[in-house]
């Protein structure tokens, strides 16, 4: 393999080599991804309908099935200066240390103060906001990784950001409520007073502390009571998977520079725009016939939307107010058990992977969350990086994999996607140190007594 | 300024660029830093006697006034690699925030897990206690930044490290303490029953939440008690400030291949180790008369050794059983008040800086908490990166000159250190936001009383 001598540890492209356009993924796909319902008339959604809810350019691209690259707006690639390119790393320390021929790669997203490759699609969402001319935007958020990204992108653009966050993260974890608030940001505790939904909760429920069901509840109503607002979301919709494609692309240019040529594609899913930012770009040379690659979904254990959930129309959100989306879902009703992975704990899945998934194109698996932190601690030793909980999953896989390549003497080349950094999660390490941390796999029939909920939409 | 214009926003060097010596500015110095002296004997401290406690290489390192540059052993720069170089930043953003025609940049040290510049001189460190065939080392550490960077160096180097950590700090901030336990260290509250000393102060202040000098007192009787155990600091050593020339030598070079000349250079001190690294490469074309910068040190008004301090040999340690080192000094029994940069909180200063100082070389001011602060957030919502509130001292002087130029209508050249990250520092952030927070300045009278206690050596 001559030309790979010159390969350096990091790999960074000139700021001119960036990519200038998005892949739109869905303009290869030979069944297209089915169409979100509306939950009172069971039809497809129209543009119309969701402009209440989102900036008109955004749903422009949420129903595009066709544009197969879309331009990335000047000012978008003046941010994305700031913090992009992002380096494609050899992991030439943790090859050592796992003592495989294989060669690893990781691209590292988690260089920039969100933690996470969030901030992507939060300042593209963000600028299509300001160009309408809205005075701001809401979201919801959990563990804060995309409240922090939103946060900076609406700082960035002199937008207003209203963040509602899960009450008990808001008080346990008040370090990125911080960061958001430095930004600028609005956080109010989830539910609140502040809204209708969240006072009807408080009423019935005065001790609770809230769910990401009931702040995306919130996080809606704030949009569409509030003139000049509208609502944003950094994971599931096309959307987001669509500017997180800059990943992807970043990892494209940057082995056909050094002629790197992938066997193994991993990255960790939640809600998809991690894995659909990283490798969707793969996935459509396999859709054209170009190439070919072994892609692996990486997800958790104790949420295992596709390897254990149904493809089906299922509710967005636990409120069952979202539209319906056609997905691998464990129901809207799932509740995960205690799983430190703030980032992958959704019950369903992007509508785009999820046919793509259907259709076969990658493949998906489970790990154990003690699994992961062991392959995380292994991985933070060797390359000097704490990585997030998130992208430990993928880092699992990776190490899977070369461990087998060490067995067969296979010198495959593997690419992950370190989505993000862990140093706002160190809860959940000290549990791994502390030897106290558990898996919270559900049972078959836990999964059945959801699934039994799933609408009647087909 | 023609040759500016192809300057990118971030400047990585090439690996083969990167430099392979570090520069010891003392050969240059024409009064070269005075000796340290036994505490004991008040007589100039001879190599011997520090074997107990520090390796023979870096003993050598400390005592050496006439090399110039030494050599960065090559294990140390494959080490350097997996976070190295750094990237020279173009703060164009902030340039626009403040709308000053000054050309600003920045070295970002930031971009490890340690979260700042330690890790420089931890590897290095690590690497002669491993050379010399030593079982581990032992450290105190604080805030907890100088106790990751060891961590980190002695998982990669597979030697022993044993942190002690100031008690309140170990309760109170959790998560440093967890990133070291996840990179191996034993990490032991201070003071603890582990040590004499600890023993002793536990049983006189029963309800004690330690020091760091305490902490360092405990961490030098692990070191000489132990066979195959020495002790390593972060700071105020002359070996320090050698192994963190690398970032001012990066910087020079980065500077050389893009026509950048300084006008000004800006770092924050608390023992040295930042403006010691990132500006006596500078310095030295200085004395050289090579060139000539205005460079300024960034202290705490709150810590001000600089510039409230006296120039005399004090002790390193508020148990007075370090050596005595001249310098500029508060006075070791100098306790400064409430203050989140924790890494500018020692009472004294390194001998080299203080000797520059003394002679002129460069200038210092002192800055106040929550204008430092202000700093911060202007400069984290420019440029995307949430600062280290010790780094944000320089950030305050950086802007301050550049609001001078948008004044004169000057375009100078001002490079500062952004030494590390802020993501531990959120319970500060949080007070700042709060408008809770204070500065903690000392009165002059308070001062008078700690310079009483100063011993009389000379």
């Amino acid at each position: 393999m001559e030309e790979k001598k010159n390969i350096p540890y990091k790999i960074y492209l000139e700021e001119s080599e960036m990519p200038t356009q998005w892949y739109n993924v869905r303009a290869d796909m030979p069944t297209k991804p089915a169409p979100l319902l509306n939950p009172a008339t069971m039809q497809p959604l129209k543009a119309e309908e969701l402009e209440p809810i989102f900036c008109k350019e955004l749903i422009k691209q949420e129903l595009d099935n066709d544009t197969k690259f879309i331009d990335i707006p000047d000012e978008v690639l003046s941010f994305y200066k700031m913090y992009r390119p992002s380096p494609l790393v050899h992991a030439e320390f943790l090859e050592k240390a796992l003592g495989t021929p294989a060669k690893i790669f990781y691209k590292f997203e988690g260089n920039n103060t969100s933690g996470s490759h969030k901030l992507n699609s939060a300042i593209a969402q963000v600028y299509y906001a300001k160009k309408q001319g809205l005075k701001g935007v809401t979201t919801e958020t959990g563990a804060g990784q995309w409240g922090t990204a939103l946060s900076m992108a609406c700082q960035y653009f002199g937008l207003d950001c209203q963040v509602y966050m899960v009450k008990c993260s808001y008080e346990q974890k008040p370090f990125r409520r911080e960061v958001m608030r430095t930004y600028g940001a609005k956080v109010t505790p989830s539910p609140s007073n502040t809204t209708e939904v969240g006072r009807k909760i408080l009423a019935e429920h005065p001790g609770t502390t809230g769910s990401l069901g009931c702040a995306i509840s919130e996080a809606v109503e704030a949009a569409v009571t509030q003139e000049g607002y509208r609502y944003e979301l950094g994971s599931v919709l096309n959307q987001v998977l669509l500017h997180q494609t800059i990943i992807g692309l970043e990892v494209q240019k940057a082995c056909k520079k050094y002629g790197i040529k992938p066997d193994i594609l991993i990255g960790c899913t939640g809600g998809g725009s991690n894995l659909g930012g990283f490798a969707t770009p793969f996935i459509g040379e396999m859709l054209r016939g170009e190439a070919d690659y072994k892609i692996i979904a990486a997800e958790p254990a104790s949420c295992p939307s596709f390897t254990k959930g149904k493809f089906a129309y299922d509710f967005c959100d636990t409120g069952r107010i979202c539209p319906l989306a056609k997905m691998y879902t464990l129901g809207s009703q799932f509740i995960p058990s205690a799983n430190h992975a703030g980032g992958l704990r959704f019950h369903g899945m992007s509508t785009i992977l999820s046919q793509l998934y259907h259709d076969g194109v990658f493949e998906c698996r489970a790990v154990e969350q003690t699994e992961v932190f062991k392959a995380a601690v292994t991985f933070a030793r060797a390359e000097g990086i704490l990585p997030a909980p998130e992208s430990s999953h993928a880092i699992k896989i990776a190490i899977d994999e070369a461990l087998k390549c060490k067995e067969t003497g296979e010198e495959k080349t593997i690419i992950f996607n370190l989505s993000g950094t862990g140093y706002f999660d160190l809860v959940a390490y000290g549990k791994y140190n502390d030897g106290v941390m558990t898996d919270g796999i559900p049972t078959e029939n836990e999964l059945e007594q959801y699934f039994a909920q799933l609408p009647k939409a087909e």
